[in-house]
């Protein structure tokens, strides 16, 4: 299956992918929008985006682009642990090391281990782990590291000199498989336990219009995974609502408190239904 | 005052920072974690920090720091408009321009102005728009032209070469001022029109537990400005939601409702109480 992700070779949606699919022909993509514009336009079958990290919040581009591109939905979802390593070239070793090349959220993320580890090291902050990992393939300097992903040091052929450096193993991505909607089919009935997203404006100057839209799930006594307001810039008061509720639209109860949640919000849209997914360790 | 902000100077933090006070003396910091310690340990007096943006979402290392550094709290908030200009040293030209250097982020904010204005410009990624800007200034090349903000231009002695360059202008951050708690002083009774953040985590095992801690504010008719579920990772059906309700803590109905609040959740706390913001565009 041709599968789209945005960034390098080597970046961790790159890894989401590999997790998702066996044997994917990847197909890199420079920008978000290129990733949607490849699924509407068939050139490839599915693509992992990035959704949720757990310290970086929303990736609410996504979000929008689920929003507005109305011929693709979610087919499925993971958790990914971001786990950062120390590559460097062939034979390289921890005591030669004098730069530590990586993306400055992963620098930071990794600064205690530098600290102990690597106290005289200076640290080249660049905009890409994968393409800190890159760089220093292609300039084959054994005194200079990367931290990146495994799949940089697979893609670029470097070493792991040292695995899992990162201070605070609390860091996972949500990711989640789109396709374009026939070719993902309706939602599935099935035994596992489904989720579905929607997003939904609320109607204007109704009280407790929030509340109210949350009832028509709590009535039903669905779980909601995740809700998650965001104010429209510009127009005070207006708020569109990410929500993941337990169940598939193809459900009678989740079916049921969609159409009830029709009838009082503005633009609901349901972005798919798909199993609860698997965290990846 | 003194006020620490995480960033190189330039960044739009530092915007922020001027935007909100008056001659601050700015204390750039490495990290995050370097911006609370100096607030705690009295090297500032204030700090400026971003906590949502309008594409990225909630900045969730920041509302982890606010949570869990107890003698800290919001005094003050701001939207700021993020608005992007094209820098390149005194005398240069838009003609003359090959290379244009910023983070991706904004580069990708910026595309359509680029294929249009500069079709045949090479874009060089880098970690900060700040730091782009100083990169043209330091190597003195008319050639190369950076994408920061107006704060850059003047903290590195850069001619704006077109202003306001991002194809879309629905790019906003929202910043909080945090000070510690005894500076700060108790939550205002004021006549402008205040709000209280909270963070919370609902108890476990009991259905509709989401539904029954808004009920407190929508029995009260207390509007809400913000919620936001995060799942607890590696721990199943735990969550901490932020709120954002109306009205300051010092104020009656707030206060009854958060005393409600505080026997149906866990980990209840109060992270300040604050006029609500303008937005500076």
């Amino acid at each position: 299956m041709k599968i789209a992700f945005q960034g390098e070779l080597g970046a961790f949606s790159e890894e989401a992918a590999r997790a998702v699919f066996e044997q994917p022909d990847l197909q890199p993509q420079a920008t978000f929008e290129d990733v949607f514009e490849a699924v509407t336009g068939r050139s490839v079958d599915r693509a992992v985006i990035p959704i949720e990290n757990s310290v970086f919040g929303s990736v609410r581009l996504n979000y929008d682009l689920l929003r507005t591109t109305h011929d693709v939905q979610i087919t499925r979802e993971l958790q990914l642990r971001i786990r950062h390593h120390l590559l460097g070239m062939a034979g390289a070793t921890m005591d030669a090391i004098e730069v530590v090349r990586s993306h400055p959220q992963a620098l930071g993320q990794c600064r205690q281990f530098l600290r102990q580890r690597l106290p005289s090291a200076r640290t080249d902050a660049v905009y890409d782990t994968a393409g800190a990992a890159r760089e220093v393939a292609d300039q084959g300097q054994s005194h200079v590291a990367a931290i990146a992903s495994r799949a940089a040091a697979d893609q670029y052929g470097l070493q792991v000199l040292q695995s899992e450096v990162e201070d605070d193993p609390e860091n996972y991505t949500r990711f989640l498989v789109i396709a374009r909607s026939p070719d993902g089919g309706p939602p599935a009935v099935v035994e596992e336990p489904m989720k579905t997203s929607v997003v939904f404006r609320l109607q204007e100057n109704v009280p407790g219009a929030l509340f109210k839209s949350l009832a028509v799930f709590a009535l039903r006594e669905l779980d909601l995974f995740k809700i998650e307001s965001r104010p429209h810039v510009g127009q005070p008061g207006q708020y569109l609502f990410y929500l993941d509720v337990e169940g598939s639209a193809a459900d009678e109860p989740v079916e049921r408190a969609l159409g009830h949640l029709d009838e009082i919000t503005t633009e609901l849209r349901v972005l798919g239904s798909y199993p609860q997914g698997e965290t990846i360790e």
